[in-house]
């Protein structure tokens, strides 16, 4: 059977005092409204005697604060976002902070729409991987002292709190790595993509070829096409179309399992025929046969980085804080 | 530059008419209140030109409604919950709802927490892929006429909305098909679970073997050594102790992935030494060497069942319905 359920005004009439000094005593307010100690106490016995519980929606429209952090990531199906999540998670909770999670499937529409859903929620802050063209949403949140962290991509123009990889040098060290193991026809697939993570991984490959006078030979996708067999069409036919293509670099984990689809497709051989890097790991990539050698994101520091910066945010300091840490990579026998 | 922000009271002062009145139409409630369709047109108009936009906390406080579902799920870095949450995600958008997701780690306590957390914020529904020992908190909600579907796993004791595969008769197709192919030494690696979702795999499992008068070889993980190497070597030791050993049924992803390290480990050959069956697939399986037959839960599906099961509950009709589809059993060089 279910308690009978208090309000404050019940526990008011039952220990005969107003109801004013019982919503001071529950909001930490006794002291500064001169409570005493006795009557604070005994409210507060009583209260966990009976159980109250206070309406969180009414309290957290009362205090502003609702320890909720909403993490927005691109797309949770994606595994480098969905480990993160996880991990951002369970730091959290060790700070007594809820992750709530949602996908902006990289539309801007969809991301926007959400921050004004949590907006008029009361969440208390956002860790936040930005579509293209929200720099004015963000600017917004900035100016009304909320705190935000963008994580994986950010604006160059816009001054805010971030965490992600430096993916221009994983990208020259990766494509530098293939030189130096004699490859001399890199292929580069990416994302048609303005955002900073994307066009960084492309600078990085380009330079890596330019300052050793390769020539670079880029395929971009359209990021709509991605759970069609399009994609993987488009990289046979990027395939085929350069023979002499001798190894690729793939900036994305969807983009390399396309890639190697196309290249089963093809009957090419491993590294035999084309070379493989990828950007992000895959929890199979060790097993393949061969394995893939693979940029490995840090995905323990980069969630506890995210952590660091905006705890304190959440406390009131707004201090802009940005973060980019080291790429690892995997050497493994698709670069042989 | 920031527009000003309007309020109820500032509407009501430029129009020259009661807050009450204001309230009243943009809560839907004018004709009711017996106010004019020319005064309630004029509000409106007015309102969408200064771009008022309501207090959602308020305004759900005021409606009990937010247009939020939450789906809690075991591990949002599981793939086959991640793909789930994404694809229910975009059905709800269809239907103006959104989905906001979080991970119980299958811990009874931190779901618990969440359904305070949640309750205290008016959440409109729940899709919960419920922690051992929940049956109290399903009850809870619903005796509050809370719409709840359950998903993946369910209390036989409870009443509930429910969509899930028929895990029993997937995990006995499965290892019939292995019984079919000649295999007659078939192991089974499960974790140590009393849900059902694991113990109707479990049963298909053994009465597929029974009834062919095979005998089982089981293992039991424990899911707390999920992350770690442990698991992996006590599916070495396993295949090692057990070197009768023809075909392993892995009950689930996870355990797929340190079944496959554990077979390379030992350097087995697939499907030589061992033939394999993962219970869901994998976006990786169709390219391994060889590819591994799956049993394949249909994410489109049940994501349409769920959305199909929970909005008729949002919208009051709270009939319970319980859906259980089949799994597909991939048939791959695996188990040839």
């Amino acid at each position: 059977m279910a308690k009978k359920k208090y309000s404050i005004k019940d526990i008011a009439n039952e220990l005969n005092i107003s109801i004013t000094t019982v919503s001071f005593i529950l909001n930490g307010k006794a002291k500064e409204n001169r409570i005493s100690e006795k009557l604070t106490k005994k409210v507060l016995d009583y209260v966990k005697k009976v159980g109250y519980k206070p309406n969180q929606l009414a309290q957290s429209l009362r205090t502003g604060k609702s320890k909720i952090i909403v993490f927005m990531v691109e797309d949770i199906s994606n595994p480098f976002f969905s480990n993160i999540a996880r991990n951002i998670e369970s730091k959290a909770h060790e700070n007594d902070y809820k992750i709530i999670y949602c996908s902006t499937d990289n539309k801007k529409e969809k991301a926007q729409e959400l921050i004004r859903l949590f907006k008029g929620r009361h969440v208390d802050g956002y860790i936040i991987t930005p579509t293209e063209g929200m720099e004015e949403d963000i600017n917004m949140l900035l100016s009304e002292k909320i705190p935000v962290v963008l994580f994986d991509r950010y604006f160059p123009e816009v001054e805010t709190s971030y965490v992600g990889i430096n993916n221009y040098q994983a990208a020259k060290d990766a494509n530098n790595y293939l030189i130096g193991k004699g490859y001399k026809n890199i292929g580069l697939v990416t994302l048609k993509s303005a955002q900073t993570q994307m066009t960084d991984r492309m600078d990085g490959y380009l330079d890596a070829l330019i300052e050793s006078d390769l020539r670079p030979v880029v395929k971009e996708v359209d990021y709509d096409n991605f759970n069609s067999d399009g994609i993987i069409r488009d990289i046979e036919k990027f395939i085929v179309t350069n023979d002499q293509l001798d190894a690729i670099f793939f900036t994305t984990n969807y983009l390399t399992i396309s890639g190697l689809k196309a290249i089963k497709r093809l009957k090419r051989s491993i590294p035999e025929d084309l070379a493989i890097v990828a950007f992000d790991d895959n929890v199979l990539f060790s097993l393949f046969d061969p394995p893939i050698t693979a940029l490995v994101q840090p995905i323990e520091d980069l969630s506890k980085n995210l952590m660091e910066i905006i705890l304190p945010q959440l406390k009131g300091n707004m201090d802009i804080v940005k973060k980019e840490l080291p790429a690892t990579l995997l050497k493994r026998a698709s670069t042989n």
